[in-house]
């Protein structure tokens, strides 16, 4: 399993869940920009504007190499000259704010010495908290989990309890998910089953995307559930910009700002000190989010 | 000159530009937050919303004090046990998008040793440039500047524009201003006349604002222009996320959120690889922004 094969993999991965998502959106395609990296390798960005059910959709992929910065040696606690990356990641932005954003990213690393490893994660981030829908979004990512290892689910889930935090608001970002990192052949499992892991996670994503959606019929947003859901948007661009480890080490280190900050929703609001009403749904979610939760 | 006298200067130097600002505006008034910190001390954070030329404003004052923490340790290189910090700082968000935002800082600093020194700043994001008005906003600040110090003009200019960047993006905030950081008496001013520097910067800052309003009659903005404004939002939520170290330090250090982010816009707007059109005014301040300039 070398890191063509890898690549080629997770290139696959990203048309497969856009045109999964094509489907589900039923209106809008996905645009896709071609980039080179100037110190080796390149990407394509795809992204989906104003769908029917996408607001903004973007699923990225990108296999880069170059010489080691020292941004990067900061970042990954790793000596070495020089690099390969290659990996997925994906967020979307629903038009309509009773349905959930969700992000997904899968990654692959390897130093010149053949140590490697892979790193990901997947969480939901609803404007307003669905605890039985959080639940099934859980529950899908235990059995994948468990098919690989007896650990991943409960280990993962949670490392992402404690990575999408925002502790400046003392709020998890949404209900949370799995996350990973420097996952590699200590864990039991071999390169190739870690791949496929990460794959089975990849086509995993527009399943549990669709399933979110399903369920009672949709009303017009009211303007509150709109201002609510810009507001939500805005502490999703606070996590990003302030604490996603990608984001950050994207920005930092140089890449590509416009693949990055794709994540960006299409608007977010900020208004000093909102307070939702007392027991109104805003509120509840607010509360929901101040706590930690176990789902399956 | 102790820290009593300096926190009770800027916090009538707030007071102040908050009436000018309200005179200004004509028809909001600012709403005052009192808060105290946990650790020490506290401080009021004053906003205004919708009114009819500044659609979100906030201008805070805080006196803070206590023990010294890591992250302060990392970001001030000073070694210490307790600090003491007072300040004033601005934000203003016009609500048309002819109108510039504009942002002001000014601190005092002090360890138990009794070292002290100065920071702060003030500079000028118009949503569209223009150059005469930039060249009015900087002769402005090298009058007050002259008056106090031969060289603080011109080394405070070229700090703003090495701070106001977006190195992501290679494009300055707008159009730059002064900044400084750690001004003490070996600039050869006593500490009186670095508080009185500090001051007559804040004295100048509503007039200076009221001047970039002057000028030819306002018409209602066009979409275009509206979303223009929208995505310079986006623009001014990155710089305060991703670099500006006032924002990252209060946030990591654990600051009051609500204060920290009352500088984030009202609404933002990103929208993937966006580009004006050739020679429309959005590209001609875009290029504007990728070059570095002299004004006086």
């Amino acid at each position: 399993m070398n890191r063509n094969e890898i690549s080629d993999g997770f290139r696959a991965l990203q048309l497969h869940i856009c045109s999964e998502l094509e489907a589900l959106d039923g209106n809008s395609t996905f645009n896709e920009d071609a980039w080179e990296r100037h110190e080796g390798g390149g990407g394509y960005t795809r992204t989906l504007m104003n769908g029917k059910v996408l607001e903004k959709a973007g699923v990225a992929f990108s296999a880069v190499h170059g010489p080691i910065t020292e941004a990067m040696k900061n970042q990954l606690g790793h000596e070495g000259a020089s690099f390969f990356a290659t990996g997925v990641s994906i967020v979307l932005h629903p038009k309509h704010p009773r349905h959930p954003i969700m992000h997904m990213n899968v990654r692959y690393f390897e130093l010149e010495d053949q140590t490697f490893w892979f790193g990901g994660g997947i969480d939901l981030t609803p404007h307003f908290v669905n605890f039985t829908k959080a639940q099934e979004f859980h529950l899908s990512l235990k059995r994948v989990c468990d098919d690989f290892h007896s650990d991943f689910y409960r280990k993962f889930k949670e490392w992402a309890d404690k990575y999408f935090y925002l502790p400046h608001r003392g709020e998890s970002r949404g209900v949370g998910g799995i996350f990973f990192d420097q996952l590699d052949e200590s864990c039991g499992l071999k390169k190739d089953k870690l791949f496929a892991f990460c794959q089975e996670l990849g086509r995993l994503f527009p399943k549990v995307y669709a399933d979110q959606l399903k369920g009672g019929h949709l009303q017009a947003p009211t303007k509150g559930e709109l201002n609510w859901q810009a507001l939500r948007r805005g502490r999703y661009v606070e996590f990003n910009l302030l604490h996603d480890r990608g984001t950050k080490f994207g920005i930092y280190s140089g890449g590509r700002t416009e693949s990055i900050l794709m994540s960006m929703p299409p608007v977010a609001n900020w208004e000093y000190n909102f307070e939702p009403n007392a027991n109104s749904e805003e509120q509840k979610t607010l509360s929901f989010l101040r706590d930690f939760h176990d789902y399956c």
